[in-house]
């Protein structure tokens, strides 16, 4: 277990968030991440000296372990339910690729929530194995958050690996949402262009990190999938393809609302708006008991 | 009235926040600020062709019109209330002053909401006139908002402001409350060096604009003053001096309910943990009569 180097913590909605950085055998780098703890479980708090579950949460591209817990408006819904929160980078930091700053859509700030196999991207960006693997091994260590009490939510970018991992792990996650996913990257630009360079040309490997091709080969979850999507995203025609998730969940009678909201863009002023659901909805699949243990 | 320029415009928690430019006059410049209008008063809503009350928020030291929509969390309960939010810019911007950019607390960032009356800063720094005329004119005339029922708010440099502007024409601002305010801006060091480059070395110029002062010396506000105000604030110390706000409402006979919160720091993590009680004490009062018609 590395030392979790504490950088900034903030009273918040009578709990605490703070801003931590550790470093990540995964990545072969620091790596940064956001836990906001209920008040409950803080010292004084009626569960202090208890655990809380957690909602895991990822952003997208550009973004940073800040991004969500700063603008989607989750928190104050988070100590409401006393629900833990724990946002992860969208990428490693500082893995010195050249060219990997050079696109705002790939290498820095673009993990994809996957482990890359293709060199030079294999060495670091293994973004998959840190937020599915070791970020919660630190905070379920270091933190009162309870092992068997996972959600995960993400939007865009972050809504693809909140799918792709609770698909790929269901009992690992034990709820999922998420906002204008990247729903079908391998039919999407952006998806297209990630893969191709941390995956390689092989189809079959991108097939394991997207949500539709994900669904349509067996992989489901036992709850409902919460999706929310903006009409007026400006990225739904071209890189967000919620048909095709709605259609392969339908196909393989996964439970999932795909709600479309007319007028709502792909930006955080969406996210907020709807975010209180999403909160209720992590709570109320995390309050029963876990599907395993 | 000058042309309004739309920048951005999101829908947001069934209403829409937009980012707009227009020409100051006040300022001879360019001048940012942000509208959010509840769903209630857009096309279709069910006070559609009417208008609602709006509250101005005023952010702080190197912040802009920005800030206070995106991290305070006060949309959703503006949205709830059917208030409208109009977001300021806290300085002018490019008034091409030698050194305006030097220092993060005096200059671009830091106009302190008032009309500056030394060379060279009365040129273009008049902040005052700005948030207190000129922006309440333009958003009255070209967005549903009503004109008799305006509330102010602020945080820190903003909440000096909300406060000042307020005490100065407690008609003008039918409401007042203040998060972590510079509460006697002539007794810390911020506003010593921001009043004596912008007002000149007459204290009795800087009484003017300075809340505590401006109690002592006989201005009070009709209604409730709502104050909070974080204990574990970095500046409360030196900066803030909210015992001096309070020491001069009880001998004003001024009503004020400043309360302190342990734990909570300066920061939109301590706001965004008050917000809603703002939002509504707010709502209270401008959904009543206006004083003056």
């Amino acid at each position: 277990m590395p030392e979790i180097t504490t950088r900034l913590e903030h009273a918040c909605h009578g709990g605490r968030i703070g801003f931590y950085e550790a470093h990540s055998e995964a990545l072969g780098l620091p790596a940064r991440f956001a836990v906001f703890l209920p008040g409950q479980v803080l010292e004084g708090g009626a569960l202090a000296g208890q655990t809380v579950p957690a909602l895991y949460a990822l952003a997208g591209l550009t973004c940073n372990e800040e991004t969500f817990v700063t603008k989607s408006g989750v928190l104050r819904h988070a100590a409401r339910h006393g629900l833990a929160i724990v946002a992860a980078d969208t990428s490693p930091r500082g893995a010195g690729i050249a060219g990997e700053a050079d696109d705002w859509d790939f290498g820095t700030g673009a993990g994809f929530y996957l482990d890359a196999t293709e060199a030079p991207w294999s060495a670091h960006y293994r973004m998959g194995s840190h937020v599915a693997y070791e970020l919660p091994g630190w905070v379920e260590a270091q933190f009162p958050i309870e092992p068997a009490r996972r959600g995960i939510i993400g939007h865009s970018m972050g809504g693809h690996g909140a799918l792709t991992l609770a698909l790929a792990n269901p009992t690992r996650w034990q709820s999922v949402s998420a906002l204008a996913p990247i729903a079908n990257p391998s039919a999407a630009p952006w998806g297209q262009k990630a893969f191709s360079r941390y995956l390689g040309p092989d189809r079959a490997a991108w097939a394991r990190h997207d949500a539709t091709l994900m669904l349509r080969s067996g992989h489901t979850h036992p709850t409902l999938i919460l999706v929310d999507q903006g009409e007026a995203d400006q990225w739904l025609a071209t890189q967000l393809h919620p048909e095709a998730l709605r259609e392969a969940a339908a196909s393989a009678r996964q439970r999932l609302s795909l709600r479309l909201h007319p007028g709502y863009d792909h930006s955080y002023w969406f996210i907020q708006s709807v975010i209180e659901e999403h909160a209720a909805h992590h709570a109320r699949i995390l309050a029963e008991p876990p599907l395993v243990t």
